[in-house]
This record gives C-alpha cells, structure tokens and sequence, in this order.
C-alpha cells in the first residue's frame, strides 16, 4: 500500500493512509522505513464547506463551520504533533521523524466529491459554492521546543523539497488553483498549535491578494513588455539599503513600501513561477539565507517574534508568465512590549499605516550579530 | 477667535484653538460657554509623513514614523482624552464636555503645506509622495469608563451630528479625497487609550478597499444599471434570517458573506453616499438602531467585545452615485476566551476563512435580551 517516490537532494517520499482515510508523507534523508500504523479510532471526516461571494468586492469567503471546536492550544503531553510515544497517539503514527505533510484533520477547504466548477460572479444573488480545495499540516522538525531558525541547513533543504513535491503534486488536481505554503508562528497572531509547523492551503480559487498582483502586473507587462516583479527586485538591488542578506542565488530585502514593522522578502536571483520551477543550485543555497534570515528576525529584540512566512507562487493556470515566486515574511511585532495591529484603516478601509520605515526595520535586521 | 455655528439637531460647536495649534470643537446641545485656555506649553509639531507606492498591488502605504512613541496605555489618571480636573492637563482644556473633535497629535497624515499632488501611479519606480490629509480624534463621552451602548439616544444623536459635520467640512478640502469615521474598541485589536473614543481619517487618496468596492459597483452598474450596494441590501431583506434589527429608516444584519465571527452592517433604508446626505428623520432613529446593535453585540458572551466599527462613505469627489454610506462593525471575538486571527490565508492571500456561518451569529444577536 505504501508509495515510495526518489525526489531530489536524496529525499525519500513514503505515504501512508491514515486510519480515517487521511494520507501522511514522510520525507527523509536516511534510508528510514515507515511502517507504524495509525493505532487511533477511526473518526467521521467532517463535510465541506461553503464559498459564498462577498458581492461587495467580488471575493469568494471560505465558511467552515466544524472548525470552531477545533484543538486549542493543548499542553505539550497531549501535543497532536509530536511523534507517537508510549501512550500518547498523535497525527504522526512513527516514532520520531524529519518532515511530514499530513491532511489537515479540521480543513478549511477540501477536495469536492465528483465535478467541481464554482459558480459564476454575478453580483448579489450568486449562490454559494463548496469550498473545495486542500488544507495540509507540514511538520518540519520532531522538537516540540524547536523552531525554523534552528533547523540544520539540511533539514531546510528536505523542508523545500517537500513543498516543492506538494506543489507539483497539488498542481495536477483540476480542482486546485493556487498553492500557497505558509508558517503562522506565535500566540500573538493565532497560532493554535505551539508546536513548529507550517500549512499548505491549496485554493479553488485564485485569491483575492494574488488576483490583485496579477492584475497589476499584467497592466505592467502591457505597457513596458516587462515583468513587474523583476522591475521591483532590480530597484531593491539598486538601492541596496534594505537588503539584509545575499548569496549566489538569492537576495533578502525589507521592501519599499513594506506593510509590517518587519517585512522580508527572500526572492531568487534567476526569477521563477513557483517552487517546482527552482533549480538544484538555487535549492541548495536556499538554506542558508532562510535561516540566515530568520535568526536576524529572532535577534532584532532577543525574543521569538510573532511572524507569518508565506510562498508567494504564481496561480496554477494563469499568470505563470507574469507572477514570481518569493518568500514574504511578516511580523507584526514593532517593539518588544508591542505589537502592530490592523484596525480602523488598514481592516475596514485597506489602507495600511506604518510607524516606521523599511530602512529602518533592515538596519535593525543587519546589526543582528549571528 | 472663536468660531460658533448652529447645526441640526440643537446642537452648537465651537471652535478653539489648542497651544500647539491644533482645533478642538466642541459639539454641545445645553449652550455652554467654551472659553477655558489650554494651559499646556506649546509642543513642536511633527513633520509630515511618507506616502510610498507598493507597486505589487498598486496601493499607497503611509509612513508616519514619529508614531512609533505614541502614547501607549497610560493609567486613568494621565487619560489625556479625560476632561481637564485639577492638575491633570489633558486634550480637552474644559472640565466636561458632550462631544469633541480635536486634531490627533500623532497624525498618521496630515495638511500638506501649499499645493498637494500624489505622484503617477507608474510601477516599481513610483516616487514617494507626503502623507497628505487628516487625522481627528472624537471622544463621545467624559466617562473614562463608559462605552458607545452606555451613551443616552441624545448623545448618540449628537455624535452623529458631529460625524456629519466633519464630513462636510472635511470634503471641501482640496486634498481629501475619502472620509471614514471609526472606532476601535479593545486591547485585543490594538487600542491604546482605553477612554472609548472614535477617529475620522480622511485620506488623499481613494482606499483600496473602497477603491475596489468602486470598480466592482461600476461593472454592476454597466451590467445592470443599477446599483450594487441597493440590490445587497433587498436580498438581505428579503433573505431576512441575518437581520437583526430594523425600524422605519435603518436596518442591521450580518452579511451573508460575513468575514468576522461577528460582523453588522447598519444600513439606512433610503440610500445616500455619505453622512452629510442623511435626512433629519433618518438622522433621528439612528440613535436607537445603534445602541440596540450595540448592546446586542456586548450580550452575546456578556463581555465587552473588541470591534472596529467603520463609516464606508461614497469618496468626496467619484462614485457619489454609485457607492452608499454604511456603519461596518466587525468582531474578531469568537468565544469567550478565543479571538479570530488574520493569519496566512487572509493576510498573506486576502483570502477569509469562517469558522461560523453569519446566520448562526445573526442567532446570538438576536437571541440577546435587551
């Protein structure tokens, strides 16, 4: 039953079913065998959700009930993504691990039962749809104290080939049309699992944020035949001053118009649409400057910040030509006892205010001794 | 010096000039005498701020960077919104007060000197522009530890009179182009002064969230030829299980593609684009459609919820016939002890995720004696 896939820099791909019908992935490095059942009770998958069309903006709006009594903050023993040990039966039925991607067990969008095919924008009266879709949970390290910055280089080089794996993969499903991997770290911004994990939202739709840039770059491209986000990075290297980190093949900067009081975004030399576009030579020197960049983050005021780090990759179907793959990351934390919150402007007018500029926030970021 | 004018109502402001320069206006309806001086030494004024074009999504973020040493949640007894008593100088030279407007002293944005143009919106290479507009801040209530449903209907009526003055005065500014009116409400979304007070932001340019809601009633009308914002609002009537309240010149319900655990729109039933438009009856049964909504909200969990509730008022000079004026409230509470985060999904790929449905709110609303 298990399906064994040779992927790149020597990762193993092995899935296995969970006991509710669920498939579990493990990526590794060292020739491990993954046999151990899942011992838990079978449980009833909860159904799908709706899409409804907030008609207001023309944007599809995901309503997934059964997630309300999802797990919420449970203490370390009873942790659903550590390994199994002893009595405690968790999400990952091995005993230790190196990455695992396993179906959400509480999915704000899963995969439709037959045809799927949203209905049409029409205005105020379209009906809802199902909101189709796939939500994975991906582990990257069996530590529950652990975190990104302190994973080896070569743990964040199998991290990248497994969501270089899952987007190729989601990319084949007729239903998907966009694959966003992404890390939300931190109590301060909802974080309800303190274990270290990431999350892969595969959409039905292309989102409202991403349609936005599509849109933009695609006035772009008509009027200078360029590619705008290639246009934005040649500015960033031009003026150097908010560039935090640089290699061969990748260049991490605070942008210009940055949003948060740190925003990163660590964009590959050689432009791509999405991950499975990388070459081997930019994979390889991925690590580094990730984690790099995340002990700046971490060293700025000596505490693990609140972030969100989110994979930006072109739509699946549209856009491949227009759209580029970067790696933003953003932390609402503007100073040790204070956080940036989004209210009056930036929630009900989508108007953001900053209390400080980039080049500042990149200064901070550089002083960082690591 | 001082300026006195006679609005609706009964209500009369004046106008004082602060030491520093800034105005306060003092909306009161039992003919007080306005006279007391601000007695604090005159502070230097901060410098106008940035506004910088993020050219991914073609949107303007402001930089105000004197704003990151705001004051931050000082103790009741140096509440700078509280009246003036005794040794405590605070914003409001007078000992009382109904309701004031004054110049925020931590302006996000603020009057240009001379001529006021934003740059042309060209992509990546997009020069800065100044931080042109207004930031005021209105306190509806001399009780430190009061709130909007605690006000009596007269005073709510006189809050409405001054959110309509502002809007008037406000649009005949040559560089204002939007006026939203909002308060913040709560720790939890960022509030740093606890006395229950209000903002009004009026912006150089069009936000985007009403930029899009603008390009979105455009398409509908030159489908249809009607308005988009009307035919929202009669299948919310007509659906009728998310109204929540309603009288003969406004109604409440919680939209059919909510993005919050709780989110009203308060509507008036004869549609106008901005508060200055509201007819005097309309302008009369606001007070008790709005405190009703209000206590509604605080009776779900018997809390105080944290909300952001927002004016959306047709910009001052484009759309004035196809968009319409609402009052947004939205509410990241979704029980007692748990908030809704915006996280991956919505921040990074503005795409919202519901762990509620609105007519299951709409329920809780309405199930709250009152």
């Amino acid at each position: 039953m298990d399906e064994i896939l040779q992927l790149s820099a020597g990762v193993v791909r092995t899935n296995r079913t969970m006991n509710d019908g669920r498939t579990i992935r493990y990526y590794d490095t060292a020739g491990q065998k993954r046999s151990v059942e899942d011992q838990r009770p079978a449980e009833e998958q909860p159904g799908i959700g709706e899409l409804r069309l907030d008609p207001l903006v023309n944007e599809w709006v995901a309503m997934a009930a059964h997630r309300q009594s999802r797990v919420f903050l449970p203490p370390k023993e009873l942790c659903p993504l550590c390994p199994t040990t002893g009595d405690l039966l968790t999400e990952i039925p091995e005993n230790d691990f190196e990455i695992v991607v396993f179906d959400n067990r509480s999915p704000s969008l899963r995969p439709p039962d037959g045809d799927f095919a949203l209905p049409d924008l029409v205005g105020s009266d379209t009906d809802e749809g199902v909101a189709a879709g796939k939500c994975e949970v991906i582990c990257f390290t069996a530590d529950h104290g652990g975190d990104f910055k302190s994973l080896s280089p070569q743990r964040v080089r199998t991290l990248l080939e497994a969501w270089k794996d899952r987007t190729r993969e989601l990319s084949q499903q007729p239903f998907i049309e966009h694959i966003a991997p992404f890390e939300n770290r931190g109590e301060e911004i909802g974080v309800t699992l303190a274990h270290p994990h990431g999350q892969i939202y595969a959409y039905s739709f292309v989102p409202p944020r991403v349609s936005k840039m599509l849109a933009v770059a695609r006035e772009h491209h008509q009027k200078t035949g360029r590619v705008l986000f290639d246009d934005v990075v040649a500015r960033e290297l031009r003026d150097g001053v908010r560039v935090i980190a640089k290699n061969d093949h990748w260049v991490a900067y605070t942008p210009y118009a940055s949003r948060y009081p740190f925003e990163i975004h660590v964009v590959p030399l050689t432009p791509v649409a999405d991950l499975a576009e990388l070459s081997d030579a930019a994979s390889d020197s991925f690590p580094a400057i990730a984690i790099e960049v995340m002990k700046r983050l971490d060293g700025v005021f000596g505490i693990d910040m609140a972030y969100i780090a989110a994979w930006h990759q072109a739509p699946v179907r549209e856009g491949r030509d227009l759209l580029r793959l970067h790696w933003q990351i953003t932390s609402v934390r503007r100073a040790p006892g204070k956080l940036k919150y989004l209210a009056g402007s930036e929630s009900a007018m989508g108007a953001f205010i900053m209390d400080m500029k980039p080049e500042q926030s990149a200064g901070q970021l550089k002083d960082v001794k690591i």
